[in-house]
């Protein structure tokens, strides 16, 4: 049984501070473990990689040729994955490009009125990094996500890693990083690879970022590396807030949050409505889906210990709480969503009306599924085409324009002590000492 | 004496390795005081704030309300600036804001063949809060620099912090965040400061990103607070790169180089040319200038300790060096910076031609001086209007759209065993188990 809140009661902003303040994360000190780990990449390369590798996936690889996922690997997943299941793979790809390709910036350059030249160019990061788990949570649709951001932006090299547990690997993984043009894939896993890609090695050159899902001991790892190379953000279990009136059918509500509550038992699936007849007939119609769910398991622990049921008194008052909140997904099942989603600023992706559950996001929209989880949709976004691009300002100055405002500069370091930068512009205007 | 190094030699590629692997940060390892504080803060809030900001900077606030920085403050340290440089900081805060206003991103929404309705949407980040060092490093272009990127950005509250040692404050740094809508200002430093921010006392209310330059105790105290609030990057020293040839005045080119050498005895500044003469002009008059300069002791360890002078045949050879330098400030001293700039990648910002020196950057010019140090500039860029705004994806699908690309998903969610993903598709289609 979720939770269940009424913001007319008394009591009700303890029990939603509550919700909000619910640690779903154990967070394992994985920290001197992982420093070993990368400690040893960093001094002895594929020696060491090759070590853990075998240890840790029951492996038996004795250099570095044996790492690399080589072209005849990849051409028998393709054999193996059946036509229908790839069509959908393709399409999905398609449209995640079109997507992203919208979001590729544009330069500027321009000259202002007192003669400076201004503006700022916008470049790809050349090497790339993807990190794909493997095991139950190696998930296609990531690879997807993950590497198709980086070629719109015109990465110049993607390299993937996989951790293959006794030699198994989901050959829909490895076809999907073929669609998206995946340059190298070595099998890898754990805080090792992410050593290889920060480090390098001898067969696997180093990146210049790492992006891509992972246990504690890759997040730690990437966490680490932070600085020698760039990372994407740390993600946390999945969440999804739906607010809905009573004029959606509960069944394909209670379908929505438990496609989030089949994630992870610490996932979190949150109803706000206006109805608490429709409230209790999500809470029947959600009982009722787990009866045949395989995943029921999971998504019943996860919708007993951390769903919830917000009942408001008109939904008008949902913003507010939603900004609270601010989800990672946000459904608003009703009539007009354009007008409900104006009132609301923190949600990493807003899925608007009846038609649009969650999971069509998580797969074939074209917007990413790598969103912004426990509240930090107040400050950071899902990924993008931008996380793979960087900026350089460019300013270019002549006599006459350094002349215009070159003096104030001078004015400005000598008021903080910094007499060569006051020497470096007024040198070049002649002005006195 | 700076290191020389030859690109022809032999020996190049070693000194060059050894460049770029140069260590010039001190990792002071305070991560346990650091958390101590923090969890101080968190557990008993303007208590703690106030009895480490007694201890540390030397004062005797009895309560809360002693935090925070008055209006009467304000008004008697712009009573104390002196017309002239008040004049200064206003224009360079008028031409910051008119670059920042330029980074401000555009909104999309589009329907496209699938019938799909796609987009995205950028949102100011609410509560900021600016760090902002006391004693030596309290710089009033820094508070310029980070405060009007999010004001442009359209936060609604933007908090300073600032310790005040002794009860000191330099006035300009009170000016300038008057200059910018800084709402509220409170004498706190260190860890104490960065954790009233994240977490929130009863006299600040916490926010939901910390951007501002700090010491070891502040780096810190942002890198364990990330997660709970959003950070800015952790700047390591300063650098620059001169790329000039030998129709330069070698006296400018040294005052720029100075310029970075001043900062800091682990700031880094080299000099790519093509002329040995002018190499050995400038070096000497870099000399010149020492013998007068108010920093001399700094600047002439820094250009000791870790300047360089590496020298090309021919300028062409420059952007692959400059693209493994990856610095943060690169000035282009040739008659054609802009062929020069068009075969470089990485670099935080481009300062073209003869008269512009990188100092006017640091001020006036109007492009962030926030800029990405220690070769992150191969994955990073400096601070901009972005960093205080994210994105929510827009998706909207209807009956027909989702019948369209609806089939796909399931298949996908399907092939990766979430079964609820799928059934929150399936069930709006009608479509068979």
């Amino acid at each position: 049984m979720a939770t269940n809140l009424f913001l007319s009661a008394p009591e009700f902003e303890e029990g939603f501070q509550a919700l909000l303040g619910q640690k779903r994360e154990t967070a394992a000190d994985v920290n001197a473990i992982v420093a070993e780990i990368l400690a040893q990449v960093q001094a002895r390369g594929d020696e060491a990689v090759i070590e853990y590798t075998n240890r840790f996936d029951r492996l038996s690889l004795t250099g570095g040729h044996d790492l690399r996922v080589e072209a005849e690997e990849i051409e028998a997943a393709k054999a193996a994955v059946d036509a229908e299941t790839l069509e959908a793979l393709k399409l999905a790809a398609k449209r995640i490009e079109a997507y992203h390709a919208k979001q590729k910036p544009e330069d500027q350059y321009y000259t202002d009125e007192a003669g400076a030249e201004l503006g700022f160019r916008w470049t790809a990061i050349e090497n790339v990094g993807l990190y794909v788990p493997g095991g139950l949570a190696t998930y296609p649709s990531s690879v997807l996500m993950n590497a198709i951001p980086a070629k719109v932006a015109g990465a110049s090299r993607l390299v993937m890693t996989v951790p293959t547990p006794d030699g198994v690997i989901n050959p829909l993984v490895l076809v999907a990083a073929d669609l998206c043009g995946v340059d190298e894939i070595y099998r890898v896993g754990g805080a090792q690879a992410v050593g290889a890609l920060a480090y390098g090695t001898k067969t696997i050159a180093p990146v210049d970022k790492i992006v891509g899902p992972g246990n504690a001991f890759v997040a730690t790892a990437k966490k680490q590396v932070f600085g020698t190379v760039g990372i994407d953000m740390i993600a946390g279990p999945s969440e999804i807030l739906v607010v809905a009136d009573d004029r959606n059918d509960p069944a394909w509500i209670a379908a929505d949050l438990l496609s989030q509550a089949e994630h992870d038992p610490v996932a979190q699936s949150i109803l706000i409505t206006d109805s608490a007849e429709f409230a209790e007939a999500v809470e029947q119609a959600i009982h009722s889906h787990l009866e045949t769910l395989p995943k029921a398991d999971i998504a019943s622990a996860s919708w007993r210990d951390y769903g919830a049921i917000i009942l408001v008194e008109d939904l008008s008052q949902a913003p507010a709480l939603v900004d609270r909140i601010a989800p990672e997904h946000l459904e608003l099942c009703v009539d007009d969503p354009e007008a409900l989603s104006a009132e609301i600023r923190h949600a990493g992706a807003i899925f608007m009306g009846r038609y649009t559950p969650e999971a069509i996001g998580d797969y074939i929209a074209g917007p990413n599924h790598v969103l912004p989880t426990a509240r930090t949709a107040r400050f950071s976004s899902g990924l993008s085409t931008l996380d793979f691009m960087k900026r350089s300002s460019l300013i270019k100055m002549n006599a006459d324009s350094l002349g215009r405002i070159g003096p104030s500069a001078v004015r400005l370091a000598r008021s903080e002590g910094l007499d060569a930068h006051a020497l470096s512009v007024a040198i070049r205007l002649n002005m006195p000492e």
